[in-house]
């Protein structure tokens, strides 16, 4: 039977300008992990929310994680956990959040204080990490507390994992969460994350995918130091010229990756999984608002969502070593360092992408006949994740999700990664479900981030009934 | 007759120490045209060799450029413009050489002071600006004190422009030695620039034409600002993958133009051109050496001198926008804009070489069937030269290396340009040669420049040689 969520509910309107209050207090610590100079803050906001979490009731602990690698005077800032509730009757949630921000400065062109929470007319919330992620870690704080005030009881133990390196690679997190995985975090049935967004602007969803990515560069060389093209062109190969024509061999102006192989490796495409993207909430024209122009491959959402989730794709990031700066400047560069990725899918396995991707560059090099030197390595990769959406977690998460928003929200993939989703999944060996609080126009990582107050409240909410579903689900898997 | 020049040449070796000292007070004042905070050196260094002009009893003005476009808070340093002599029963010989210097710094990587003249125990003198071009401007003042002191007739009225700017551009010169050409320099009978170098390290050279440049950048465009590879990967048109595309379809790996039409403009090469080359003093490890590998395109001496000096050459520099940094970053560049030039030839036009790029990398777009916007566009051209070796200039020059040196000298031609050569020729009219005094491992522009004492004073013996041929050399053309 559907919980009784009402004076939940009420508790959170009740108390929303508080909430924007503690997010104001959260955005106001610069936390920018980045940031080596900033690092006191990051590791200020940690204490800060554990603070909050203590007084709340929950069991904290703030874990150092040792020195950052490469930057060995700094110690990278602790996990904050923390268990609320224990009750072997009740299942047991993990939730992941991350406290650090994305870099920001006023000088970047900000319409406001970025760590100034600045609320416009709209109910639209300006600030650095609003969305990104302290506004869903705070939800989930929230959610205790109007549980609280409103003499509810909590319908789960609840077990959290916030870090304050998320916006640098999640140093040290991974060896983290699978040595905690049977510790620590053992009691969990299920994990959710919410540090993703909606698709569009109107309509909640659910996530259970991600791309994958590998990340390579290829390297030419032949001079022993930069040359002058005045002296030098027409009687040296130059590394740069190999450079573009292997780069220009990777993939055509329509995606279309040109390397053998590598299609085969994609699950194939089924009748019923095609049936899914027509429902979904999505237009052409919200392409072309978030891309600034229509420069779009596909005519139509169903290709162009496919594109984004399910197919590969491989973007030419740039070239290291040669001129970059404006102007003009005669130099035949010496050393160029070629980037590019690519968005990997089931089942592509990224050993077998590797290994395709090297032979292929391989062949292009081989084709040129230069003296010059390639090399192509992989610079890092993370495996795409697709989880189940007919667990008991999604379900759950569903239901809420029409409690509170009016609608069954779209089950959506993402064409980006977050890779702490797999190593949960992997190491807790659970259903992973991703919970988005914000929407498509948050700029998360740009300037003029914000949250709108509707999805900071609403999500409170959210958040409070999705546990409470969860509760009542049936042990399906 | 040969003219008697042994009084002058032991006066040069008498005051070595002395020119060396000239040479190093110059060094010294740390004249870099391109750093703004240095424009006061820059100043400086005009106005010591003013006064050390004024000293020797030419007579001597600083004339001013206005401000510098683009950067008008500064103003640009001042020609310094001199006359030593004026009988109208002498040659007048107009010699042009430039008081500032590249950047440097010890942070570079140089093994000294840059700003300091540090002599070795093989002599070598090392030293910004001391062989580019302090050390062959201060050669002429040396030649005049030398003569003075020998008590030998100075034999050519000697005019000189010295400017402050070659490093960035000669910003103003044009316009001035336009201006100038039928006034102060009107008097003129042939022109000497000593900025260059030996082909080598033991043969002189007089250097006799020079490629021309034509800089051309490549934007392609189309999202309204960067994206997500891992959103965007897949639905959106990318500009860098047109980008390479379009660079890589420019010329192959052994330096063959792909623009259509171009090589029908290139003057045919004759037999007897042909033959010049076997006798310079080159080898195919004279360029593996300066290359630092052995990627050249060509094995042979002939076509490898041919590539550099008497065929178009094109080199792609690098890309504008994209990502060109170390490491791995996952964007979608929006705009990009690639960078590639064209080393000209008699007789290529500057403006049918632009009609061919413009319609050649039109069509490579075309071809690919992007809905992203290209724009190709000309940054800056300057024309090649050549000028007769037969001229009695080159032959006076010829006469007095073979005084000096004891060898003829090789008759060159550059790859690179020096832009002022051919305006000088195209202002005044009169032939113009190009009289090196460093040699080709003194490093101009790079760090641990230096000038070899044996070129510097030889160089003094060789510059006031060629003035006492050139007034001996009969009117020829």
């Amino acid at each position: 039977m559907a919980p009784q969520l009402d004076g939940y509910f009420k508790q959170v309107d009740t108390l929303s300008s508080h909430f924007i209050e503690r997010l104001r207090k959260a955005v106001a610590i610069p936390s920018i992990s980045a940031d080596e100079e900033r690092r006191p803050d990051v590791v200020r906001m940690g204490a800060w929310l554990a603070d909050e979490l203590t007084a709340l009731g929950a069991q904290v602990e703030q874990r150092p994680l040792g020195r950052q690698p490469g930057k060995e005077h700094l110690d990278l800032p602790p996990v904050v956990i923390a268990r609320y509730g224990s009750d072997k009757n009740k299942r047991t949630i993990l939730v992941y959040g991350h406290y650090d921000v994305q870099p920001a400065g006023k000088e970047d062109g900000w319409a406001t204080e970025p760590f100034d929470l600045t609320i416009d007319d709209k109910g639209r919330m300006y600030g650095r990490g609003s969305t990104d992620d302290k506004g869903p870690v705070l939800g989930w704080l929230n959610a205790i507390e109007a549980h609280q005030k409103a003499g509810v009881d909590f319908p789960v133990n609840l077990l959290m994992c916030f870090e304050g390196m998320e916006e640098y690679g999640s140093e040290g997190l991974d060896d983290f969460i699978n040595a905690e995985a049977k510790k620590y975090f053992a009691d969990a049935d299920a994990v959710c994350i919410s540090d993703n967004y909606w698709l569009g602007t109107e309509k909640p969803c659910l996530t259970y995918g991600l791309r994958g990515c590998s990340y390579y560069s290829v390297e030419l060389s032949g001079p022993g130091q930069d040359l002058h093209s005045g002296v030098f062109g027409g009687t040296a190969q130059e590394p740069m010229t190999d450079l573009v024509r292997i780069l220009g061999s990777l993939v055509d102006t329509d995606g279309k990756i040109q390397i053998p192989g590598l299609a085969e490796l994609v699950a194939p495409l089924t009748e019923e999984e095609k049936s899914l993207y027509d429902n979904i909430s999505f237009t052409m024209d919200n392409l072309y608002e978030s891309l600034g122009s229509q420069t779009s491959i596909y005519p139509d959402k169903e290709n162009t969502l496919m594109g984004r989730w399910r197919f590969p794709s491989l973007s030419v990031h740039g070239v290291e070593g040669a001129f970059s700066q404006p102007g003009a400047k005669t130099v035949i560069p010496a050393k160029v360092i070629g980037k590019f990725s690519i968005r990997t899918v089931p089942n592509m396995e990224p050993e077998d992408v590797d290994r395709l991707v090297f032979k292929y560059v391989d062949e292009q090099f081989k084709k040129l006949g230069s003296k010059n030197t390639m090399k192509c390595t992989l610079q890092h990769s993370g495996k795409w994740w697709v989880a189940s959406p007919k667990h008991w977690n999604f379900s759950a998460a569903g239901k809420a999700v029409e409690r509170v928003w009016g609608v069954k929200p779209d089950l959506t993939r993402e064409g980006g990664s977050i890779p702490v989703t797999l190593t949960f999944e992997q190491a807790t060996g659970k259903n992973v479900l991703l919970l988005p609080m914000g929407s498509s126009t948050d700029a998360a990582h740009s300037i003029n981030e914000k949250l709108d107050k509707r999805n900071y409240i609403e999500g409170i909410k959210l958040l409070g009934a999705y546990l409470h579903y969860v509760a009542e689900e049936p042990m399906t898997s």
